[in-house]
């Protein structure tokens, strides 16, 4: 389990306050380390992060790791919401998919050493083994060899501007030439992994919108309100999400103005997206230069500005999780002070909606009633957790302690009163309230719910 | 544009049939080698591939290329629809998110030479380009160190099964230890490039189901008639897509059984998915041979079998558009015979749903109703072609002919009469049939279009 690593942050964020050995989580009341150890390891038991091959220091890096059936959805969600925010915001932005690796004679930075500093490629380490095994070549022949290989292994992105950069002329075309416009995509990026063995993946988003150079800082303020509002719209202490304008003296090359988006984490402010506006030097370089095939029809045919926009969803999906942690002092029957976890994550990110319980009653017939009811939340696309499922007899309390770690939205508890009249019990949550509610009212319920909740 | 490549296809399956000569895109009436052509040459102009980087070569081999707008649009439908039918058809399966490289030393294949033959690394080109300009060393030191680099470098992915037998153990605490359940994943594999320069990449589906031994046969045949129901719900002719048992001489190793999905491509027949029945060797392997890790509660605490699903969803993308091409005789005014390209993708399926044009009227006036009701299919999730922003006069004739060829699936005109009466008028892409309906029915009317098509 995550012990080993949960020592190993709690030691690196070492502080005087919190000391208490409560529960397997270590650590427990207040302060920010406790916080942190507590947040890894709920991740780990409800199946958000995989146990096994997650790294408190690759999440702190803001670096992917692998992610439980629970993560996974919510990065899926986290996603979705992403995409339809800025391909559906404007009529003019536009979804691109481009290739994760490039082949070397297509790249548009040949004769630029600069830029090949951290590059990486993928190498078919057959093949490089095959030419170390050649005994018959001379030292310069085998540095020659595998120089060719090297260069003919294709390229990997490390971000995803490049690729709309080149998706720019034919999409040209699509708008009719006329300005502004956007191409969004969401990926997979590499970094170089910094001396360590381990492999350094990013999710990222990526708006990349060309407008004219009159109006980029103006479009830089607009997109960096945009996506500010986006973040604050899904968190439960919206002030932990800012933004702030980059000092000249940290600007990326080519960039005039740069606005970073930023989480306030247990351990530090860290960047969660980046707008950088960024004049056309890169666009013009990567077509070489041809301005007659980047000119616009408006604004006297000039080359576009380009502002980027740029996100780290591995990050931004650490954010969300950070924020919706709720610990709360909790009695329990006998008058001994617990610990609550709740993961009051946004209704629209959270993985699970509804879990789908039995109470008590006859087993075969409760069971036949959920999935029924199973069946019409997944047509709804409301995704379930089919708690009926379970055999292991479990206490209602220690249940709801469960869902509320795994963020679950409702529990339903289907009984044999269900059989009898229909009724079912339905307990939220962030208010912990049970209602009774008729089985034919629920699935509306829900749905309403979500939808309520993504509109405000 | 794609006319050197479209020529290279047409060579490569040159047939006695169809030399005609009528418009842009070649060889018109009839005959497989045309339609070959005037795909790839209505893909790449109609944005769903990007014209400077497809290549019909990687289709054929059913490899990833740039997608354009629209087919970025029609693969995140097929996606989407790939993970409902999958992770919303059973209970118990559940969405994973693995990383596509890991670190050598985390490898599980570390002692086995065999399955390193096609490996790919990632290796940083500068450290790499460094070892190779150190002059003082001697050829074996520098077989040494480059050998030592390679070993480092985090390997990149081929299939998303590994990553699926990786998350089993973490998994199973999460459904009791009980059997069948499944995993599923999406993702971009890599694969090596065969001597080419051009880099391998497929987005695979994957769904990896653990069951008892007794049972995987029939799990085998029960997904693999799942499967090819889902590929022919979303066909124009279904029968092109079919199944069939893998020869034993075929079957992959550590596979008892094998099943193949395959689309009759015009080319020829390519496997779009492939099942196997793959035992317990590679699940044990993984996991070093712990089989009291991998023992579960039912079925007398046997070490699961695996039965694979994986899907190639550049190929399907590509079948769902060779499928769903409709090359139709027509006669224009003047009686010439003209060709009417559609591409009749499924409502669920098509990339656009309903484009936006303007008639006859006040142009800013039009144009404002135009947007209302934009915004009004965004808030649906109806995505829609923003036709009335364009600026350069074309008749209607034409504006149905490109957006035919688009796949949108309704078009929308506003004109004076709209403002006078709330009439509009909108013309179908199957049907080709005009009607008229009040602005205040067209939302549901075409949300319940496309949820009817997903419903069948």
């Amino acid at each position: 389990m995550l012990t080993r690593r949960v020592r190993h942050v709690l030691s690196a964020h070492a502080s005087p306050r919190g000391v208490g050995t409560r529960g397997r989580c270590g650590p427990s009341w207040g302060g920010d380390v406790d916080r942190v150890g507590t947040l890894l390891q709920l991740c780990a038991d409800r199946h958000y992060i995989s146990p096994g091959r997650s790294d408190a220091q690759l999440w702190r890096r803001g670096l992917s790791c692998s992610l439980g059936p629970l993560g996974a959805e919510l990065r899926r969600n986290l996603l979705e919401q992403w995409w339809h925010s800025v391909t559906r915001s404007r009529a003019q932005v536009f979804g691109i998919n481009t290739l994760s690796s490039s082949s070397s004679s297509s790249s548009s930075n040949d004769d630029d050493d600069r830029d090949t500093g951290g590059q990486l490629r993928t190498v078919e380490s057959e093949r490089l083994k095959r030419i170390l095994e050649q005994q018959e070549l001379s030292k310069e022949q085998i540095v020659h060899e595998v120089q060719t290989l090297l260069q003919r292994s294709p390229s990997v992105r490390t971000d995803l501007l490049q690729g709309a950069l080149e998706e720019f002329v034919p999409s040209l075309e699509l708008v009719n030439r006329k300005l502004p416009f956007g191409l969004a995509e969401t990926g997979r990026c590499f970094q170089p992994s910094e001396g360590s063995d381990c492999p350094a993946e990013v999710t990222q988003t990526s708006l990349v919108w060309f407008c004219s150079p009159r109006t980029s800082s103006q479009w830089l303020d607009h997109w960096a309100r945009q996506r500010l509002k986006w973040w604050r719209k899904f968190s439960l202490s919206p002030s932990d999400f800012s933004s702030s304008d980059v000092p000249e003296e940290e600007l990326v090359e080519a960039a005039s103005r740069g606005v970073r988006i930023v989480y306030n984490f247990p351990w530090g402010q860290e960047a969660l997206e980046a707008l950088w506006s960024r004049g056309d030097t890169e666009l013009l370089k990567t077509h070489k230069g041809d301005r007659s095939k980047l000119q616009c029809r408006n604004e006297r045919m000039s080359v576009p500005h380009v502002v980027s926009v740029t996100g780290n969803m591995d990050r931004g999906l650490m954010a969300f999780l950070s924020n919706s942690l709720q610990l709360l002092k909790k009695e329990d029957g006998k008058q001994r002070l617990l610990q609550r976890k709740v993961l009051k994550l946004h209704p629209v990110l959270a993985p699970v909606k509804v879990a789908l319980d039995i109470g008590r009653g006859a087993t075969v017939e409760l069971r036949r009633v959920c999935e029924g009811l199973m069946q019409e939340f997944l047509e709804t696309k409301i995704s379930v957790w089919p708690g009926y499922l379970e055999t292991v007899p479990t206490s209602m309390e220690q249940l709801h302690a469960k869902y509320d770690e795994m963020g679950v939205l409702f529990t339903v508890v289907i009984s044999d009163n269900t059989l009898e009249s229909g009724l079912l019990q339905v307990r939220s949550r962030d208010t912990t309230i049970k209602e009774t509610m008729h089985i034919s009212e629920i699935r509306s319920f829900l749905s309403r719910y979500i939808s309520a909740a993504d509109k405000i």
